[in-house]
This record gives structure tokens, C-alpha cells and sequence, in this order.
């Protein structure tokens, strides 16, 4: 995995960031995570809207999704899964490539349930502006994110 | 599909409602939208869990999705799409079937994007009571409901 390159939209996603990827699709950590275990599912090709996707690559894209939320679920020991796609910038999109939000759920981790769809959309607009401004900026190291995102990988082997 | 009959947690859904299905997966639209098109897309297996369900019917109910969205997204004039899953009730699961809550969106919709989460909440919080409470004390009539049905029924054949 070490020697692929991820795209996300116009960044390119430096592979230790990814802990899990197949033929079609990539997961990787976030740059700013709302909740522990909060990751993106992304399509490798670089496309905007959920539509563009082949048939195979959104069969792919979900059944990663699945085994993905599954895992970081039972590994945070969380009770529920919010599974979204902000598709299209409507929609509250900001990173133009296609990418579902998973976040691992527990009782009471936000006040109001709603507040998790708050924040995914102010965190969507933060990494925009990170990535576009600085990308030295980050609110997590580099090495904070490599490893978390080696704790995941091996969940998967 | 008149004859067919589908299951939404412990609900039965008339088949007037349901405006598109394929093996697997079923469309259905919304005893109280949100948004003009906000519709869920179902398995027609009775399961609480997006984990519960088989690779087969994964891939099936977003490909449905995927071809649902496109439609509703073109017939409504709109130019994005939230594509949603509460998956378990502390992400905001209230119906304990697993159900994709698909909203076109435009420009304005919502003042802030994310009013559209707390409104999904909302909303399934209500439609529990109504189907617990009283099935007579439905917001829109079962008239208008099976008639934006057929409307979404012409888009797919």
C-alpha cells in the first residue's frame, strides 16, 4: 500500500493515511476527526458526485463501507454508526470527490443527535481551507494520524 | 407490485406507496418529507443493522439508491443530494429497519445545511409516534401520498 497514491479530489492523500483500500476504494483517517473511529470512505477514481460512480465501484465503495464500520464500531465500542454522503455542494460537499463519513455512535456523545451533521459540515469546510491554506496547519500531526491509521490496518489483515 | 406486500420494521407499507423495487430493495416515499423527493430506500429483508445485510443486498439497495437519486434529483430541479443511514438508535434510528433517507437539495433550502439532520430527526421521531400513536393522524393523505407515487413510479419504467 505504501507505494500507491490516493486522490482526494485536487490533494493527493499520502498512503500512510490509508489503513484499508481494495481494487476501487480507500479508507483513511481524518485530518480532524469528530468522534474516535470518525473516517472517510472514498472511491480511488477521482469523481465528484455519487452518480459517477460505476455500478462496481459503488457496490465496492459500500461493501468497504460496511466491513470498515463494522470493525471501527466493535474497536471503539461504540453502539451505532452514522453513515453519510454530503453529495454535491448543495448537500454541504466541499472536497469535491466522492466520500462517505463514517462515525462510530454512543449514547450521549452528542447532546442532540443532530450535532454530529453540524460539525461534519464545519470540519468539511476547516479541511477545505487547511488543505487550500496551509497545509502545515494541521490540527492532528502527521504522526498522530500514521498511527491511529496503523492501528486500523490491522484490524483488517 | 400491488399484490407485494413490505415490511418496515414492525409496519407494513402499502404497495401504493412504494414507487420502485427490485428484488432486494424497495422505494418509498415519505408520510412526511422534509424536502420535495425526500424518500427512503429499504431492504425488503426486515433488518435493523446496514452489518445485517448480505453483500448481494448491499450492493442492491445503494445501486437502487444511486438510481433513485438521480432521477428525484433531475425531476426536482435540484443540483446535490444528502444521502443518509442512522444506522442503530444513537445515531437517530428510530424505525429499526435499515432505511437510506435520500433528500434532493438546492440552493437555499436550508439556511445552514446541517438544519437538514436535525429536521431528518425530527421527522423519524414523529413518524414513529404517528404509526405507534395513530395511523389515522397522518400528516398528508394517503391520496396525495400514492399519487406522488405514481409520479415517481413514471420515472422508472
Amino acid at each position: 500500500m505504501e507505494s500507491e497514491s490516493f486522490a482526494f479530489g485536487p490533494y493527493k492523500i499520502d498512503p500512510k493515511e490509508v489503513f484499508y483500500s481494495t481494487q476501487s476504494s480507500y479508507a483513511m483517517v481524518n485530518l480532524r476527526p469528530l468522534l474516535p473511529g470518525h473516517v472517510l470512505v472514498c472511491p480511488r477514481r477521482d469523481v465528484k458526485r455519487f452518480i459517477d460512480l460505476t455500478a462496481d465501484e459503488t457496490s465496492d465503495l459500500w461493501l468497504t463501507a460496511q466491513k470498515i464500520g463494522r470493525q471501527l464500531e466493535s474497536y471503539h465500542k461504540a453502539s451505532s454508526l452514522t453513515l453519510t454522503i454530503q453529495d454535491g455542494p448543495q448537500a454541504g460537499q466541499t472536497v469535491p470527490h466522492v466520500h462517505i463519513h463514517i462515525l462510530p455512535r454512543k449514547v450521549g456523545d452528542f447532546e442532540n443527535n443532530d450535532e454530529i451533521y453540524d460539525a461534519i459540515d464545519v470540519k468539511e469546510k476547516e479541511l477545505k481551507e487547511k488543505l487550500d491554506l496551509d497545509k502545515e496547519r494541521k490540527d492532528r500531526s502527521m504522526e498522530e494520524m500514521v498511527e491511529e491509521a496503523a492501528q486500523y490496518r490491522k484490524l483488517f489483515i
